[in-house]
């Protein structure tokens, strides 16, 4: 039986990394992250967040591309293959997000650019973290390309996520995350389960 | 007036760097190379020749455009707008040829990918060095990824560009490697020329 593939997503700073740890423990899951996941990937992920390099959109866009197909042929899919759930801090929908609805770049042909990549994976499960009420602007690192790329930005790509949550309900959980570690974990992990 | 981009093509070993350095001096162009040709690019290429990296072909093929978008934004459209002409040793063929006809990937996808990343820019000349008599065989990277592929694969892109210069006469030049520095250099010199 093939595992499921279960991506957390939302803006920086949302509590994603952790709840993914969290997650992945609870289901004895393979834990992963993009971009990155990989030693390629991790290179091209320094090369990514670099604030001091002045990276062309499509440039970005096709980087994380290659971080993603990496990922999915060393670690998603063989994990996959043997029976074992994944859960991936950030996946394609992030790119749509990002690179679409922040960079304002097509969503049709990011669509298209990660479908290719993955050989036409996408998530089961997609968890959207919501942190409406406002994310702590005092975890923003100076050195982080998209954690520095301003109030605007991040807006357009919160509201990315919940259009594309909006249309795809059947495979999206829109979980609140506000509160403790652990209320919020419990909140994703039911959501998960049923 | 915008300048011409002129794509000098071919196997590996083929001498194409030496003649496209040679065409750049006589043209007083701007001299690059894929894939790199930016410090981004760079970085990118140390990933991709890399030997000891068991590389996706789906993240090479994504590499390589990433490396050529961060080219065009960077070097190649603000030379050719500026009115000069830009002779770049490898440029989207190569990606044909290698990840197409070499690697198997499909050349149409492979083409729309290109076609993003560069805004939709082909080069308005592509110089085809034909070595049919062979290549040297001494000159090959063990630490290089594609000069290590092996013989079939060379082969492959080999007819791969040959295909690709017979579909599209216009744009393409065949020159015949064969012989000095100095005699391919006048062949490419007149046929960019004429």
């Amino acid at each position: 039986m093939t595992g499921r593939l279960i991506a957390i997503e939302g803006p920086d700073g949302c509590g994603k990394s952790t709840q993914a740890a969290l997650l992945a423990a609870r289901l004895d899951a393979v834990l992963s992250r993009e971009p990155g996941g990989t030693a390629v990937g991790e290179r091209l992920r320094a090369v990514l967040i670099d604030a001091t390099v002045d990276l062309d959109l499509r440039a970005e866009a096709l980087l994380m591309a290659a971080a993603r197909a990496q990922h999915v042929a060393e670690v998603i899919a063989p994990a996959l293959a043997s029976g074992r759930d994944v859960v991936v801090d950030r996946f394609s929908h992030s790119s749509l997000a990002y690179q679409g609805f922040g960079r304002g770049l097509r969503i049709d042909e990011l669509r298209w650019m990660s479908d290719w990549a993955t050989g036409g994976r996408w998530p089961d499960i997609v968890v959207l973290l919501d942190r409406r009420a406002g994310l702590p602007l005092g975890a923003v690192d100076p050195g982080d390309r998209f954690e520095t790329a301003g109030a605007d930005f991040t807006r357009r790509v919160a509201e990315g996520f919940h259009l594309l949550a909006a249309a795809d309900a059947a495979r999206w959980r829109v979980i609140d995350g506000e509160g403790s570690i652990d209320e919020v974990g419990d909140r994703v992990w039911h959501a998960v389960e049923t």
